[in-house]
């Protein structure tokens, strides 16, 4: 418990997080435009300690964006994926994951994409997917909607005559379920429905958002991996349902997503609530 | 057997397959804006016999290639998945599958696609997979080499010394591998590697063919679904293995196929054949 003395301070106004979501969608464009040019240039990756990738583009963008974010708001705290952490206890601060989908991008699938979020104390209030590969643009904030792009996005509950098995439900990888332990969650869902895909990533999320995958169920997540997409989906009028697991600070805690059509969440809840801890 | 006089004569060499890859792309750029105005305008579906779904949007594309390769080429057969066969008994046939990944499509996953190939006698010369989401179009003929869009592609076989648990695989949706009666096979596959993902339909191919998957496993397919992967596979240099399942015609036969890096794929037919059938 915080005491008195650091209580957070009032989150942002709708005129803030006008301005604030401008910024960002801002910055995000400037990482784009990295991460393009990357890909005609070519680039290098090599293996992190956890055995999973980092590439120069994962480190340029996540330093590209910190350099912009902290001359635009140097009171604010960051914290991102590849770099140390800058500032704290402050009330907001800026989460980037600056290639969501490394695996893929290194591969050359086009599925991956940069996050950004801004947390008021440990709730996301602004937050955006970039996939430079669909050129989609997935921004919010709270209270002033979700878009993509230039439009308006509401995602629709389906309907109480629509037949769940005619959905699609995104999943992340096997190897996330087995790291969280539930590689029985993955197993039951993918014998429980005939369309559940490996739609990882940021990618996942997106399709949530747009109502194409009825939901998505993603484990092991890290912060920067999952804050962006509670304001956009929670924006668009859809369902987050979070687990979060252990971790003394922000940068060690683990989340079990499932985001969607509440109609559809509501089943694969059901589903993984079904099986016990393996 | 055939008898001597239906014979199928010689295959068409390489000054024909040039102007018949020709004819093919133009096609497919007309198909292609059919897509992409459907997808403007909006379209409806309905359920198939089997279940499945098909739009407006599948048979105006199969009736737009139907017209342009009756009115170029009136002696050769046209096979597609939508509509009733034209023409019999000729050398040359055409096989039209008008959306691959109808259910993408419909839900408004940009990763489906317009296959094309033409078959001498049984055996592919000609192979186009067009996805529009993606704006990409891989084509390719007997001797000519394969191509993404306008550039030449040529796989490259995992080295010997890199890891085969950094690449990622390709896998059609667990229901497909259910219906051929192999589910065992998905199932031990997504146990035995860390990166197994639903890549589905010609998209999966198409990341098969970039080498941004090593290979691509797809059960349960139609002839429409993998007789351009074939050439496109075998002229980019990469591997393409094939069971077929019984069928008296040649819309009833059933494909389960593996394609990709040489080195990859006979990993995932050691994988297979370790299986019994379920």
């Amino acid at each position: 418990m915080r005491g008195e003395g650091s209580a957070v301070s009032g989150a942002p106004g709708a005129a803030e997080l006008r301005e604030l979501l401008s910024e960002a969608r801002g910055i995000v464009r400037q990482t784009r435009a990295l991460i393009e040019a990357a890909l005609k240039e070519g680039f290098s990756h090599r293996s992190k300690a956890d055995g999973s990738f980092v590439t120069d583009v994962d480190i340029a963008v996540e330093e590209k964006a910190r350099t912009l974010l902290a001359s635009r708001f140097p009171a604010h705290r960051i914290i991102g994926e590849e770099l140390s952490d800058t500032g704290s206890g402050q009330a907001l601060t800026w989460v980037i994951d600056p290639i969501d989908g490394t695996k893929s991008f290194r591969h050359g699938v086009p599925l991956y994409g940069t996050l950004l979020a801004l947390l008021h104390g440990e709730d996301p209030v602004l937050g955006i997917i970039d996939l430079p590969g669909l050129d989609r643009t997935y921004s919010a904030a709270r209270g002033l909607g979700t878009r993509c792009n230039d439009e308006d996005l509401k995602l629709e509950d389906l309907g109480a005559d629509e037949a769940l098995e005619k959905e699609i439900i995104g999943i992340g990888d096997r190897q996330q379920f087995v790291s969280a332990g539930r590689a029985n969650v993955f197993d039951a869902l993918m014998e429980a429905h005939p369309a559940v895909r490996t739609y990882t990533d940021c990618f996942g999320h997106a399709l949530a958002l747009e109502g194409s995958v009825g939901a998505m169920v993603d484990f092991d997540l890290r912060l920067w991996d999952t804050m962006a997409s509670k304001v956009l989906m929670e924006e668009a009028g859809g369902r987050y349902v979070s687990f979060q697991r252990a971790g003394e600070g922000l940068r060690d805690r683990r989340f079990d997503v499932v985001l969607g059509k509440p109609r559809v969440v509501e089943w694969v809840l059901d589903r993984i609530t079904g099986q016990a801890e393996a």
